[in-house]
């Protein structure tokens, strides 16, 4: 029975996270960091404090772990004072960073000879879905540590989905990713090919509404941007370019031709590089956009 | 009020649009055709049957084309029997093929000199669709020959939009397909992938249709097809390479980046070229699986 968690990265995602779970009953230590404001706001809500990553695996049942990259959760599990020299055997590490398949099960097996259990629990629902508990997590390893860790995924999110082993979960978050990266770009051209020959976008985006084109992004997320003239994240486009990266990367490890995560990767470093890595991820439109004069905002498209 | 129908291109579309039509209350005309078999069907169903598109001009209050190709489509409308030597100022012709929009415009403007109104109205929906009478169709072209022509429509479809002027309504088809054409293709390197790393199809494919990823195709057409092993058609596979060309080509005329629809369109033109092209677009997959081992059909994924 899980009582007491650790949690690793109190930002955007992890602060509503650790929230949820004090909220739910369990005794949350957050880990000191430099940015004190949301330490002190969990703080102020009961949570207690620690310094390491190893003083979190010694006195916690599970800690959380939702950081940015590879490099920084294998410093927080197996570096100098990392939770594998917790001292503590049986503890389940819960990551819920979007990394690589490859790292989190080298991570996994690090782990399991200091007998501590790790799952890769990637989230998506973003910002909002984590302030509200109703995240969608998928979760790859040890189907028994996974069994124990629910009621806490549970305190985060409405929809938890046991995938299989270790990196499993990864391998599924990022298959959904490379597909979103490209149906971003795949709509960014379809919507400036409309507009350029004076289809206004919002036109097309109602009329593909009913069409076999028909998706969530196009229906959901492209009222609220593209034809808002809003680019305000959401996800940033740093990390969907840092997703591509990552599916790449699986693809030339894995024997895979990445035909369009290969090019849509370049676009998305090549956008990045514009100075778009802070806005929304359909900031990938103006690659579009700014070659052709195209204004995709409802009632001001410019032929 | 439009009470004579002419038909041109009794095919696999073409058939049940005209038994609709017939069913409606619509005199119907169909054209002669080598392929006898559904010329008769039509012809015991009560339609009569003309000779020439000239002849269906001329005895007709509208003439519906639903053929397969941009010259196909110049020869009935301009060529030496053609549509525009009809004696008919008022006739409305109504074109349900794919073509290119810079085609339509110039057949539009050509009928235009002889008092006859052209209507771009492309459809979507399959045969089920044409069977059912559910159509969608979209409309290009003179408003008010549009509302003439609008009774016509609605014995075939379910959703009339009408877009705009000449070409528009092809605009935002091709809008639709270029996008469905890379969702496709993105949709079977994310499921390949998966797979390819230890996550069945199946599985990756029930967890995407609830995230950001869930579109119609991944949850309404990918179980019936790379799931059940099947692909029969459905939209054939050289059909989306033609679409996927008019697309890049309409690009390339407007001056739009079509950085998805160029790759796209390679990898349709070689599945074309290795057989496929009678396949449903969705064999597009077999470029990834026939490199990498996988089978995306359920139960019988090989690592």
């Amino acid at each position: 029975m899980i009582a007491k968690v650790g949690f690793i990265g109190v930002g955007a995602m992890g602060e509503p996270m650790a929230a949820n779970l004090l909220r739910a009953g369990f005794a949350v230590q957050v880990m000191a960091h430099r940015n004190r404001a949301p330490v002190e706001r969990l703080l102020a809500q009961g949570a207690t404090e620690g310094e390491t990553p190893r003083e979190l695996g010694a006195h916690n049942d599970l800690v959380m772990v939702c950081i940015s990259n590879d490099e920084a959760v294998r410093q927080v599990t197996l570096g100098k004072d990392g939770l594998v020299h917790a001292g503590h055997p049986g503890l389940i590490v819960v990551d819920a960073s979007t990394i690589s398949p490859l790292t989190s099960q080298e991570v996994a097996e690090s782990l399991k000879e200091a007998g501590i259990h790790f799952l890769d629990a990637p989230i998506s629902g973003g910002q909002g879905g984590a302030q509200a508990g109703t995240l969608s997590i998928m979760v790859g390893g040890p189907e028994d540590s996974y069994e124990q860790a629910l009621p806490v995924l549970q305190a985060m999110g409405s929809s938890v989905t046991y995938i299989g082993a270790n990196g499993s979960a990864l391998v599924v978050k990022l298959s959904n990713n490379l597909i979103v990266g490209a149906m971003l770009t795949a709509i960014s051209e379809g919507l400036t090919l409309a507009a350029k020959c004076g289809v206004e976008a919002d036109v097309t985006q109602q009329v593909l509404s009913t069409a076999t084109a028909r998706s969530w992004i196009l229906q959901e997320r492209v009222p609220s941007s593209l034809l808002a003239g809003n680019l305000e994240p959401g996800f940033k486009l740093e990390l969907m370019r840092k997703d591509m990266g990552l599916a790449q990367d699986l693809g030339h490890a894995a024997g895979v031709p990445m035909f369009l995560t290969a090019l849509v990767h370049q676009l998305y470093t090549q956008a990045e590089g514009l100075g778009k890595g802070e806005l929304d991820c359909f900031a990938i439109s103006q690659l579009y956009t700014d070659a052709t004069g195209v204004n995709l905002a409802s009632g001001d498209q410019t032929q």
